[in-house]
């Protein structure tokens, strides 16, 4: 059994983990981001005084084995009156931590009712208020504040939590334990970076013989990685962990003009990841999925999506050749 | 295999199902007023155009063979912020009304994820505007209008909905088959009227082969029912129904004086219903639950709650006797 160890956020992880999820002789442990405090987990995290179950709950529908009514409902946003734009799935978990008292045992109560192959774990308990500062030392706090942001005009002096953010028992469990790790894909700054800074967390890294795979972006965003080389992702993610990753996934197939495009219009120019990067360590692979992503329309509270995607069974099919080495 | 059919709103149902849920040789369908427009379903009956879920909620808990920590969920109730008084289990079948586009179908959905031994079935598809005009042609509309109103001084005229409320064909089946037909106990104007007069019930009840129980109501309640006694229950039952009952519950266990006195705080004076009834169909039986109950601290939309209840498994076992006959 090779136990394989997720890190990220919502969408990047619900990808890597549907792709893994039916692949015999595999575990798979999912470690989330908690720094999210936007949409529907941060009106939740503001009045009820939660951590924020969005990107959890995403990781928890990819690995449910339930019915698919019960996938839809998780996923279900309402969408009128005070309700409005609030995901049913993120109710669910506010109303188990309360219940339970904590997050983490919530999470657990949640993927017995809904039957997880695998687990999820909150990357921490602690209540996690991210912070950047600038090299003006201008601060943007609140990953939803950091998301609309130009960290790029200036340039980051630094990453980190307002408070000390201990890295959940249970995740470094995980880590020490893990065959494999793979970090990301996901909006770098607020989906990997935030797990990478946890405190404990590189330590882990460092007693774990557990291979990192990177799996790239396949696109840069404005303000925050434009203009961003394969070799500028490898070299900033080795910077937090202080370790060298073992596998770098990168997208070999070429983006539709109507992508390219699209995401143009989104991120402005420099949005493509620029190949400059070869050793031993890089996999060229066909990972685009070939679906042209669309805002929902029910995401009412802010979000974002990706116009452009990795193709979860492309990339799961990618890591699979790996780990069968 | 018996088939038992409840009739009713929420708490009553509860009390009964709860009790008979483990008989074996039984089968049980709850047939739930939709009158309800109090309270959290009331706002997700207003705000997202749901029929109301929560006396349904709390058959589906009843008859719910889950684990304790789901049941616990579907009671738990929000206390801050813009969910606040919102029950999750409310959320639960409005999204999944929204979901299958309909309630019954939801109720369905829902029945299958909480693992329900039994069938929960609203009594009409239709939205039910429940009204009651007095003698003095002055109307109240509204259940939650209705439960606070003195419909008792001037005296009703009339019960009856504002639009047409069909029997659901799914309720109409369940009492066609059944061997016993429980309607009751329950606020009577609010919880039992409201599924007596839909179109298409009376008919039902008469083409039924069913024998009809009535557990009588252990209080009256003020402007409603004040005064009443055993009597005037039936006769207003049978006038609704067109067919006489077939067997009459009384509580033969003293109240203490503890809940007489806390529920004339609430109600007044004429709480208790008065004796005055004897013929082969009334049983008396020690049916009165020790429990004083209390308003619960987290209901905070407003609700009714009863001080003196029956008690779930004397009920069963009176119910029981009768239907082993």
């Amino acid at each position: 059994m090779k136990k394989i160890v997720t890190v990220g956020g919502g969408t990047g992880s619900y990808t890597v983990l549907s792709g893994l999820k039916n692949t015999p002789n595999v575990s798979l442990t999912a470690l989330v981001s908690m720094a999210d405090d936007g949409g529907s987990g941060g009106v939740l995290r503001n009045e009820l005084g939660v951590l924020p179950p969005g990107d959890v709950r995403l990781c928890l529908v990819a690995l449910s084995e339930h019915s698919n009514i019960m996938r839809e409902l998780m996923n279900y946003r309402f969408k009128e009156g005070t309700l409005r734009g609030h995901s049913f799935g993120n109710l669910f978990l506010a109303a188990f931590e309360k219940i339970t008292g904590d997050f983490a045992k919530g999470v657990e109560a949640a993927s017995e009712i809904l039957k997880i192959k695998g687990n999820v774990i909150p990357i921490t308990k602690d209540k996690a208020e991210l912070v950047v500062a600038l090299l003006d030392d201008k601060k943007f706090e609140g990953e939803n504040n950091i998301q609309d942001a130009d960290l790029q005009s200036v340039g980051i002096k630094d990453v980190f939590y307002k408070n000390e953010v201990l890295l959940n028992e249970h995740a470094k469990l995980a880590i020490l334990k893990a065959d494999y790790i793979i970090l990301g894909p996901g909006n770098y700054f607020c989906s990997i970076v935030p797990n990478l800074i946890v405190k404990g967390f590189k330590e882990a890294i460092s007693e774990s013989k557990a291979k990192i795979i990177l799996p790239l972006n396949l696109t840069n965003k404005a303000g925050h990685t434009k203009n961003w080389k394969v070799s500028s992702y490898i070299k900033d993610v080795e910077k937090y962990l202080e370790k060298a990753v073992d596998y770098i996934l990168v997208n070999k197939d070429e983006l539709s003009q109507e992508q390219i495009e699209r995401y143009k219009q989104e991120e402005g120019e420099g949005v493509i990841i620029e190949d400059d990067f070869n050793d031993g360590r890089v996999v060229r692979a066909s990972l685009l999925s070939s679906i042209i992503f669309e805002k929902a329309k029910e995401d009412i509270l802010p979000s974002t999506k990706g116009f452009i995607r990795h193709d979860s069974e492309k990339l799961a099919d990618c890591i699979k050749k790996i780990i069968e080495k």
